[in-house]
């Protein structure tokens, strides 16, 4: 994996019915981000969730791709008639949806000569062009075209994939990030904290997220930022900040 | 709330650099989407999670509020710097961003007049011409402008507050959902499948997701529909496939 001094951010495409139905719970943005962040210095700057609709596919993708550094899709490549990113994708970008040769053989290979149907074959169907990302689950391989990497939507096999897509990233410089709870509430600390935040606007990001445990409120401050001394200086801002204030840190 | 024969859709905007960031796991889209599905019959065709950057809400508000017949945003309503939904929006559909009467009387009234500060009174701002989301948990209301729906981002208190908007909406035709967990693998069923949405494309949802529970594999065919009978019909022909390929149902 190269490396890049400049900031480097994808977008999260995820495709599927089933999530915006609220049948299931996705899983896959938090794994991504987190993954993401701590290992290539890539942040997520925006995700979509989009239906099983091929237009909706081909506008989406060719409209993140274009604004974004990379793109990750999860869901829809599998065997049936629902599985439609890959047909998509190809058209896209204008190319043959056709046999990947090595990902034909991966399967092939995988199911045995006899039990290598229909279903099987169309997951090596793929946007021409494309390069393997490989599965160590359940062989059926995702695929990388320009900037646009495809993965699975079922979160144990994306996972087990997701090492496979570091070779094709080019990763920015390292995300820090560090968080202050605080037994208070927001509008206690909006103004100050406000005053530091313009402060720090070119270096730091600064979240307020207000919480409720064990029958406590309190609110999370997460400064985050690529410079980890800005941070650190933010931090003790803060620090004197609720000091000031009586506020007491968790 | 009335009621309207035609489909009815929605979309959701999450607005949020904790999500992005992974720090943060969503519950706000799931449980907005069975809500509305099964109290208004109204279906999300498309989640998107943004910054907070405002530049970015006022274009992805108005694009959706274009675009769908709702839009249900989340996140940055509160009293801190990195709120800023309630500007923003003002911003998207060129209206003044000044206190509303109703929300600073309510607000004023639960805080107490000495503890009526800068960042509390912050949260009685709002796009001028908004209607009050009342908040039974804290309070501060969410609002309603035009076609947008602005609720916070802690899911505690949206989920308080959403039978709140139900007044505000036209309620679609019910959609109806049935589920049939399989013991196969998707590339068994895939081509009959196929056929059958064919045949059912104009009516009947047919989504197919495999599954892995207690070490076994399997696929839910899930159907979704305004019409059961269609589901019912569709529901016999699946059943009618699997029974010939002796593929049992859990």
């Amino acid at each position: 994996m190269k490396k890049k001094n400049k900031k480097v951010n994808a977008a999260i495409l995820i495709i599927g019915n089933e999530i915006l139905s609220g049948r299931t719970q996705d899983k896959n943005i938090t794994f991504l981000a987190n993954w993401l962040n701590s290992k290539c210095g890539i942040s997520i700057n925006e995700v979509r969730i989009i239906p099983d609709i091929e237009k909706t596919i081909v506008k989406n993708v060719l409209d993140m791709s274009r604004k974004f550094n990379y793109v990750f899709t999860t869901g829809g490549i599998g065997p049936t008639h629902d599985d439609i990113t890959a047909k998509s994708i190809s058209k896209s970008f204008n190319v043959k949806y056709e046999y990947h040769d090595e990902a034909f053989k991966i399967l092939e290979n995988y199911y045995g000569k006899s039990k290598f149907n229909e279903g099987r074959r169309k997951m090596a169907k793929m946007p021409r062009g494309s390069k393997l990302i490989y599965n160590p689950s359940s062989a059926a391989p995702g695929f990388k075209i320009k900037n646009v990497f495809c993965l699975p939507g079922v979160p144990t096999i994306l996972m087990s994939m997701i090492i496979n897509c570091k070779k094709y990233l080019i990763k920015g410089p390292k995300i820090f990030s560090k968080s202050i709870n605080l037994n208070t509430v927001e509008s206690k600390i909006a103004r100050d904290l406000g005053n530091i935040q313009k402060k720090y606007s070119k270096f730091v990001d600064i979240g307020s997220y207000p919480f409720f445990k064990f029958g406590k409120v309190g609110v999370s401050v997460v400064m985050r930022s690529t410079n980890i001394i800005k941070i650190n200086n933010c931090e003790k801002l803060i620090k004197k900040m609720v000091k000031n204030k009586n506020i007491y840190i968790h």
